[in-house]
């Protein structure tokens, strides 16, 4: 195996990593949506998502820049409020579908 | 501490591993970057970025849905390839700007 493969070898591996903790932030999202629910709070909180953008900058140390950082945790925390409005309208199924 | 902040300090502790691993992906993207351009290969390959969303979606268990990967992971993509450009031209520093 020359470099090249070995840094996708290991790009795959971490992506299997992403795939895994993206999913359960989700599951996260999802319980909280619940929480919402049944405490009858609105699903988005721009508080909280700040929040959310500010911890992930504090923690960047690169290579990626803070703007980069930003526009991926935008998408995550999207996706993440898609799953956890379903949570809140359907009562929200945990499976894949 | 109620389960509400439970679950909201679990996803504090996903996004910091997700930084940490997406800033380890775009070092991986980097180094290839180097790779190509001794090598003289395009930037652009487009079969291995199906590659990669072909191995996250059979990896998917959800909650998310495949769809949903696939979003998240042509940014994860498209953010990897800009910095992976950026060591083409430059010989790119690998710390944060």
């Amino acid at each position: 195996m020359n470099d090249f493969d070995g840094w996708r070898k290991r790009i795959d591996e971490i992506d299997q990593q992403l795939v895994k903790l993206l999913n359960e932030r989700s599951r996260c999202a999802v319980e909280i949506g619940h929480m919402k629910k049944q405490l009858d709070l609105p699903a988005w909180q721009p508080e909280r998502e700040a929040e959310i953008l500010r911890n992930v900058v504090k923690a960047n140390g690169g290579p990626l820049d803070d703007a980069a950082i930003c526009r991926l945790f935008e998408r995550i925390i999207d996706e993440a409020r898609s799953l956890e409005r379903h949570a809140m309208e359907t009562g929200g199924s945990l499976r894949k579908e």
